[in-house]
């Protein structure tokens, strides 16, 4: 290999591993970050049950609402559900939007989903909440948007928060500190093939 | 509440319902994806984690390959290896990139990965193999992309695959059942925050 190549890569390497090392400097700056996994594409609520493994694995709580799963058994509340001292798993979704097709029925669910988020919101022990498709109940006016910010801007200042779903509103968008939006480049439904489990759900 | 309203409403849901029910209708097809995380985002390994946790729920077993991890600990190896008779998990990272600078080194670890790596893709009893930041390999050439992919396209019929990084090659993307790329939209590094334990690693 020439030395021009070695050269180059070394600089590339350096840079990277400059920008890597300030990232690392300071493990728990102490400022609880509020995120939100957005876009059409796969990875919204996954990422957030990788985020609390990674949690889990350092020891810290966590806590979860899913406002829009429905009474099927899903991968992640099996899973998550084996570590009653470190996650409180809260489905809330039961009677929500595609299985009910009733309006009032689904504000209700999901205003009684919010106060189980609040009771989350103000329990210091937690290291990590995460509102799984609290976008949908936002986008379809379930809830008031305005309310939910100031609510979400009142919890404990190290206390993590991450909001999935599509559609994300630009109110919130606005006071998050990390917007990801995942998007769609290939997805196999478009091939015929079907939701799995241990992938999917 | 008006009847326009309402009838509006319905009809979304039941769309939505149309296509989720679609999507649940057959469970497993039978066919493993080769499903790619890549964009300058955040979320690629953290919901390929996020698969992991789904699949355990389901009592699944998972291989896990991570490329370019260092020595550092991180919550996802300390969370997963409380796993041993489900998760097989190698960090095969230390000396690669920008911890050593030094190309023939890293080529070494990379091709040494990817030896684990088809270990893994050889093992029937796997529903998931994780190959976390191969993009990286791949991009400064460590792998050959061409042997790469054949070598994940001899892999068992049913093996879901999900291979994560930056920078995805045309060649991975071309096969892959699943493209997700994840898109970076607010991120608190620009604002001066730091990487944080339990949530970035």
């Amino acid at each position: 290999m020439s030395d021009d190549i070695n050269r180059a890569h070394n600089e590339a390497m350096k840079a990277l591993k400059a920008e890597r090392d300030e990232m690392m400097r300071e493990k728990r700056a102490g400022h609880g970050l509020l995120m939100v996994h957005t876009g059409d594409g796969k990875g919204k609520s996954t990422a957030a049950f990788g985020m609390i493994a990674r949690a889990l694995g350092w020891g810290f709580e966590v806590g979860v609402v899913q406002f829009i799963k429905g009474k099927w058994k899903t991968g992640e509340k099996e899973f998550f559900r084996r570590f009653p001292d470190q996650v409180r798993f809260h489905v809330m979704g039961e009677g929500f939007t595609w299985e009910t097709q009733d309006r009032a029925r689904d504000i209700a669910a999901a205003e009684a989903a919010w106060e189980k988020a609040k009771e989350l919101l103000a329990d210091t022990s937690l290291h990590l909440v995460v509102l799984d498709e609290l976008n949908i109940a936002l986008r379809y006016d379930y809830l008031d948007v305005n309310q939910v910010v100031a609510d979400l801007q009142a919890r404990p200042r190290e206390m993590h928060v991450c909001v999935t779903g599509r559609n994300a509103k630009p109110e919130l968008i606005a006071v998050a500190d990390l917007v990801t939006e995942m998007q769609s480049v290939k997805h196999p439904f478009d091939a015929g093939l079907k939701a799995q489990r241990g992938i999917d759900f």
